[in-house]
């Protein structure tokens, strides 16, 4: 055995398994399990980051059909649903074992079990909690979760486990969907509400730099509050609906005085009451 | 001198106030200068909270006019600007320092301090980046922003640091409002995303507690991303345009799936790109 730290380590059980799709988020998820000793088949539509990931130690492969034949555990980490589909049209799914990180609605991650199952293959559904940095870096806090049979992910929860933490969130196909869409949804008004608060102050000869160690420690202290919503027992917020009525006005008021859209506002207004 | 921790101890300099508006947030300010040993004289168009701050040794003035009578430093923390301008109608202002920590936008502080000069007093707007039960409670991250003369902020800044840190931002009256609505409209974004993700997995038999803490933790886990928005030596995203698009379209039609309305995740499309 090496001492050398940056050779990759053969794993408890290497697990030969397929990867469909290159983005960002597939190469990231291609680079942990190379690194962790398990082989790895890739293909992506265009070649993309195939060849960095040939230097890696993957086979890529020339087709999605030739990619699933090579191994029996495939992941798909595509565009959208309909990629999904699409991508998995040629190829033999019998006795494989499909693995969707791609994201998409509940219904649709259901519908796509059916689908496997009708070709013959078993299905987890997955939804991953992480940008692409997050990782292969466990402290970034970042996870997958994952929806299925609970048999099927315990048989693959090691591999699994390489690029992120696990989180199996049930049975019903359509649950991690559910989880992950609506954590990203919180994420993106909040990533709306930044750029709505950039927007304010644009011109005001405000350090910008300064100004987002505040928004990000502002919302940081306040994110917690959130959890409120669902737990009947938190201690119940003593600011009136008036005088969150009269907040929600002058948060309308200034974007208005300072030329920023309030569509944003308009969606969210009221949303502090019951916190 | 006595050992009894919770005992008010005089101040290095115990500076009499006057403070305007007793809702939640004004009788948590009133309860710190109390208890840092300031003569705190206090005012409520309704007698609310009077009793309870007499009680820790508040004097209660029956008018506004009394109040602001009692002390040459007044501090108002009201509904919204147009009740300041109402408490105060009929004070007399003349040689006072007035510090007005309600809500308003950056154009009626400026005006607000314009009153203020021509009725004889000088000028200090403030922001409360704070939920009352982070006043009093440094080790909760609450401050409060001040704008307006840096003599004046300079002469009361120990009496003004007794509620919560104080962060002076500038000259320019505007400035403390401008900054105190682009955090708390970026907060309110975040927290009706947070009640959009409890509204998309009410129903399916999810642990909303649970939950919770996973919404808590992914908004604490993103919220540092926001600093991008400010800062062009972040580093860049590798997200495609693409896959931003995708996965607003998958949140989009998750909402329409699940019966969720859909204005929020409107108006905050496209928020992703960028970071």
């Amino acid at each position: 055995m090496s001492d050398n730290a940056s050779a990759p380590t053969a794993p408890a059980s290497p697990t030969p398994l397929t990867l469909l799709g290159l983005g960002a988020m597939g190469a990231a998820l291609a680079r942990t399990w190379l690194a962790a000793g398990h082989p790895l088949t890739v293909w992506n539509r265009s070649p993309g980051r195939s060849a960095e990931l040939a230097l890696r130690g993957a086979r890529v492969a020339d087709s999605a059909a030739e990619a699933v034949a090579a191994s029996p555990l495939v992941v798909t980490c595509l565009l959208d649903d309909a990629s999904v589909r699409e991508a998995l049209a040629d190829a033999d799914l019998t006795g494989k074992d499909l693995v969707d990180l791609t994201t998409s609605t509940p219904a649709e991650s259901r519908a796509r079990a059916a689908w496997a199952a009708g070709r013959g293959a078993r299905f987890l559904d997955g939804g991953i909690m992480a940008v692409p940095p997050m990782i292969g870096a466990p402290e970034a806090g970042g996870y997958i979760l994952y929806s299925g049979p609970r048999a099927l992910f315990d048989q693959h929860r090691e591999v699994l486990g390489v690029p992120a933490e696990t989180r199996y969130v049930g049975e019903d196909f359509g649950l991690a969907a559910l989880y992950d869409v609506a954590l990203l949804s919180a994420m993106t008004a909040m990533f709306a509400g930044a750029r709505h608060a950039f927007a304010l102050v644009e011109g005001a000869g405000i350090d910008r730099k300064e100004f987002g160690g505040l928004v990000t420690g502002w919302l940081t202290a306040m994110a917690p509050a959130t959890a409120a919503y669902g737990d009947p027992a938190a201690p119940e917020d003593t600011t009136s609906p008036a005088v969150v009525e009269a907040g929600d006005a002058a948060l309308l008021r200034t974007a208005r005085e300072q030329g920023v859209d309030t569509a944003l506002l308009e969606a969210a207004a009221g949303s502090v009451t019951g916190l």
